[in-house]
């Protein structure tokens, strides 16, 4: 969208014939994306939000997954593809040899540029269980140019485990707490710092975990203020906006 | 219900003609209640359960709740009336003068054979709104014969209010642990001590809360075993089994 | 919570006889509270999170929050209760005169010290509707020393209305977006700009809004990466989030 | 059901002795359909709705669908069943050759007559995983004689894929949105143009989209009037209410 | 939103220096409402829409509704604001004389320029107590230019009511149907015609009606298509939807 | 709705003239009901059904169901009015002075002519809360012709006071079952006995009871066979049924 | 359960020394069941309610089901079982070889004494989907000795289909109505007739039919009184209720 | 967590370098686990809560278990690992020999010093599809070192199943009860003792059983006082409580 001022330069430059009328058009109109037929693909994004479109690959055909890559990979050197199965994985990687996959956390990265990482997020998580939705947001921001610490299996049950580990807490910029269960552990993480929290639930549980509805709605409740919540088992998400705020004063 | 040992006797007794058939009739088929009509009067349960039926005053008419009141105070020294509106306190207590009125806890105590209180049920709180359950809770507690002590306000969001007040944890033989907003005060208690723990789940808090569906869910999903859930706001029914626990060992 | 280091210090201290043992555990155990019975009143906190605990006055009685604000006003300049009734607020008043009282907001302020407000938080809203959480949140954010802005009735009904400011967009460091009914804008704000995004669903709507629920959903499933979602009508978390965002780089 | 006239002229026809007893009470009676056991089979609907009973495949065995295929196509050129698994679609071309298969949208299609396409529906989906449901529509609109435009990946989280096919918008007659995830975009097309909108969520989303049931609540709180809502994934509903709409003016 | 060719001719008048720069840019960025802080009133809907913006009361102060209302009555002949309270429209009436109040449809209409009704949009409900619902859609549906029919109490659990009354349904271009409890109604009409049909679930039932999530349900899962449904007790939304097809081929 | 013989006959008559085609009409389309504008009034009802239609006062205005019930009067003997607040009674009674009330059961009853009651419901209900929907439907039952009896405060918490009265399951036609909290009842008489048992959930509880959801869900799901379950509350429908089921082999 | 008369006359027995004291005791304690230790299986029922226990398959191994069925044959002539697998069936079947096995209602019958089959339920479904609850609920209705009429895919959206058969409901003594998706037919039948009706939601649908939760409520909320309700898919227990109807004034 | 005295006592030491400071500070800080990345193997837990830290394997991957597994089996003798699929325990037994595996109750133990078992639980269950999670809790409870008895298929559709086991009820310290389908069996139990009461729903059901939420829902709402509810198929937590019961007065 472009603002008062750079449209007013933009009639200038056509009143004074500077600019072609169609460039002009093209400028005001501009899609910013590419068109395949069954996506839209967002070659702008990289300016405008630092980082190119990322590919959720859940719901797409492994056919479509590997369009949009294979058009993303034409105009940026890193990309990342979030939920993809390994048979996602290894046709991707058919055609670009040079894409890793962390099974764990279900990403494909394709790292051709070497990311200076900034900042410090710290991802805590309460159980083993959680680990997968772990690895999903560390991937993500590392990709994206931060820097990442974790500290698994914190969770509530044994609060030791936690406050042992407070100076980790206090080096952090921002931090990540992924839980399952009872969703507790964010709560207790807020109350102990100052700083902008992201909690993640999990689908980790049974019964009237709710798949992942429960730690939803514990981490909504939290008794400690500063704690914005992400969907369940949206890991990627939280070290997306994890990253938006650790690099504020950095890359801008 | 009577077991098979004591229907041998009775059928003993009553081949030996010892006894009329008649009262053995009655003996086995003991309703152990006062029919009012509107309410059967359990008299019996003092004997069978400790103490006498407590009067669950919500959704029962004033002048109902007056009536069982005054049928529990003929054959009982101490009667405990819930959820009682101020309205109904001052109705009975126009018939009986010595009861008392918890406005907090909204229950009415009639307690006119002190009760010896034994062992220790300690009642910990996360916030202040959560107080009204504790009173519940806690009046309940006193008057079927426990010893209570109470940790108000003492949530997770400021862990250091409870870790700093463990020693109470340590010396109580069964531990309530009440909790709205999020629910996560009763894992981080379960998992310090080992005992049992009853959790319960309040109302307290707004929107994604739910009426206390969402601790109850927080409690129900503990990444903490050994905790025991009861319905939301239910101070009188944590009480209850709290006290069945506590006299283990003490009064059988 | 003490780190090694500090501990390590302590313990050298008690070593070389520079502290009394009773003053090393005191430090070690400070409760950091103010106990006044229903209530553990944290004055520590002024110093770790750089405000004085707020009162949440729902679900209080009016003397309990009357109490808390004078004990919480002998120890710090400036204080700020939430979800007050107006009849809270004149009994606040006529203990301190200086309070003042935003009503849509139901907010209580005692600003005895002139807060500076320093980077920039945007506040938009969906609707008319929404203002008592945009003026919940706005006052946080102000008395906690931020500089806050606010874009009101910018639904995406009229997505014209949005488009015609995204300058504002462009300006804010941090952007809370509140909105009831379908919850839709946090994902159209989020797609324009790559700042962190902080979504506070309202109770604004009926029948399938399930009372703020449907866009909470809306919200926790956004099709744009890069949004925290607090719980309904929570303005007041909106604003501390944002606020301990904001300051990155400012105040630490 | 026959009307007061027709059925007074039948009995006029009685009257006169113009018609046969059984004849008028067969008319009044007509029960317009075929009853083959599991199911009776609405031979009538053709002339009464426009088109032949459509086949919900969902739920059915494979050898039900294969029969009433069958019966359909004894009496009509075109047929259309949706929800066809590969192997339903599959038994039926065992049987009759010329049908053919949309293994996105998963329809079975016989079309011997071909079909005048008349108005214009467009179908805007948010996403590329909404496809599927893009296809049910499109197909069951084709089929049923309507001009079908479609306009994939253009969701709210980059709004300027929308804006700049807004003369799209303006062309049709009436809009169909598919939507998963926050289902947003129907709110932002309702408020751009004065059409009937008609929204499909889809279960497009992982977590808290709750088997698309967020983006269905989305939909009916929307802030922009004008939306018709059907059921999740109901690609084939939406796109038979369309056509009514569509048709209005054109073939009654 | 500007199409492309718009935009042409403006650049063209700009680079031809027959429009002032600052027209172009006033055209092109026209924000088409008026802010007046707690609201942007949209001077433009009329045009682009067909009618005024619709004022929803429900959630404004009556202040602001006043002060909104009086905004729109400068600048248009005819007004709608729903969900009006009586002390609202009090208020209103103060202001501006000519407006009336429905009080069973809860509508506040000013009418200064007699509106010409067209088409024939029929409103069916199932019982008495849906009344209100119909009465909101009935005035909504005539104040913007539509013939509106009634049949009420019209329930399928005497479904003679409504077969006695089929001409009705023939002689509508589109039907809206109101109904709580089971919402069956709408199934049952939609199988006897081949039009568009508006369900409106209404909140009238207990119990496990949920408020009107129960005859919502039944409608999104009708197994007659055709069916748009809309927010529960949403008369206002559904008439808007009726209109917008009933004027197909008339006033455009 | 005619059946063919029904319809054979008249056509003959037609036919052979022994009738007037408008006659005959009017016989086939017969409304069967009274149009008053806002209520179709069934004065065919009572032949149909074997009582006249009964009005549901919930969601009626006062003067709705005085017109209504007037209506009923003019034509019928006996009438009941559920759901009727103590206003709607009074402006009945202002009508028609031959009017009871039941204050705890909620109906107002017309009885002009005495009713004969046969066969034996029993209604049996939990607890004391549950009364005023055994008095719905006792009332209900009787004014119907149905003899009953009632055993109040049954619940399992104390089953000795069910098994103590199993006689009265044994001498019973047909069970209605009344119960809120756990709704646990139904299942244990189910077990009981070898008749039709209807269940009917109560509101009463709190928490988790969810309005009476908690104990609709058990009774759905009870372990016993042969147990109808009705809507929450709904003491009117289940005394319906019942009514049906008792007067099997009676009065048809 | 003994009622005191049985009781009075085993005690005079026991007084006469008629019997002797075990007996007696064995009398009154009689568990009428045979403890095969995962399971207690119930001789006494056949003689109690009329058929012999049914074996819910659903949830057990299979070696649990053939020891169950096993041990019920031993002592029954027939048997049911419901909710089979075909490998419960061989299982089975390779022990008793004269069982035989209904695919789609997934029932398991032994009949070794052909059942007589008395009075009429009429089974109502609405569509072809429907058809294995039906063949659960008429399997069931026979072997338990009913009469069982069915009427196929007679669903509201082509309500003539039900019309046309009115017949079939004026001659049966009990109907059971069978419906997924909206789960309107038994308002549109309970309305037509004055016999119990009882209504089995089924689980078919999709998207917001919520496997079967939306067609439940549907029927507990119908406008036609006179319905109960059993559980999603539960075509026995609707068989059993309907039994129970069906043979009073029959078989007792 | 160290009380004050044992922290004094350690000052103390310091102060008289009787103790050196690394080591104080090493129990002040004691994290009391061994960290293996993934995971934080709680070593202490046997001392401070009686028993090794229970593995959960359900959300683990199977070399995970093995790890933890193998970890714990390094320092105790005895282990419990729950919801263990077959696969898990082979790659357990690979490593240790003496493993054992409950397959209904999906545990792996390995007990290699044998333990005393006291006290008395008894665990009730409804029916034969309930044994999977009575075997867990069984397990459970027996490694743990406590006695334990079962009375299975004890539910209320035939409540002679339970009363004539009275007996055992009256025998046990503590009764865990497990029920699905409508979850009424705690109730009745609660209701004939007086003892804690832990009742644990299932998931064994259909339906609106909703995966085990309907008894979880009856349960909590138990008209029976003192019953402490777990999650849906929670044996082994309702164990862990019921253990923690059963050993009051005994081991500590």
């Amino acid at each position: 969208m472009l603002g008062r001022e750079r449209l007013q330069e933009l009639l200038e430059s056509v009143q004074s014939n500077k600019i072609d009328i169609n460039n002009a058009l093209d400028e005001i109109l501009d899609p910013g994306y590419e068109d395949i037929g069954f996506a839209k693909i967002d070659h702008n994004r990289s300016q405008r939000r630092g980082f190119p479109e990322v590919i959720l690959c859940q719901g797409k055909t492994t056919s479509q997954v590997v369009e949009i890559f294979k058009a993303l990979a034409g105009k940026n050197d890193n990309i990342l593809a979030s939920r993809a199965t390994p048979e996602m994985y290894r046709a991707i990687k058919a055609e670009i040899e040079e894409v890793r996959y962390n099974e764990l956390g279900r990403v494909v990265i394709l790292e051709r540029k070497p990311v200076k990482q900034v900042g410090n997020i710290l991802i805590v998580s309460a159980g083993t269980s959680d680990i997968p939705v772990v690895e999903e947001a560390a991937e993500t921001a590392r990709i994206m140019g931060n820097q990442v610490d974790t500290l698994n299996d914190a969770g509530v049950a044994g609060v030791h485990r936690l406050l042992n580990n407070v100076d980790l807490l206090y080096e952090a910029k921002v931090i990540v707490v992924v839980a399952g269960m009872d969703g507790a552990l964010p709560s207790v993480v807020a109350g102990l710092v100052n700083k902008p929290v992201i909690a993640v639930p999990t689908s980790v549980g049974y019964g009237a975990n709710l798949g992942g509805l429960a730690p939803l709605l514990t981490m909504l409740n939290s008794c400690a203020a500063g704690i914005g919540v992400v969907n369940v088992d949206n890991g990627f998400g939280a070290a997306y906006l994890a990253s938006s705020i650790n690099k504020i004063g950095v890359d801008d």
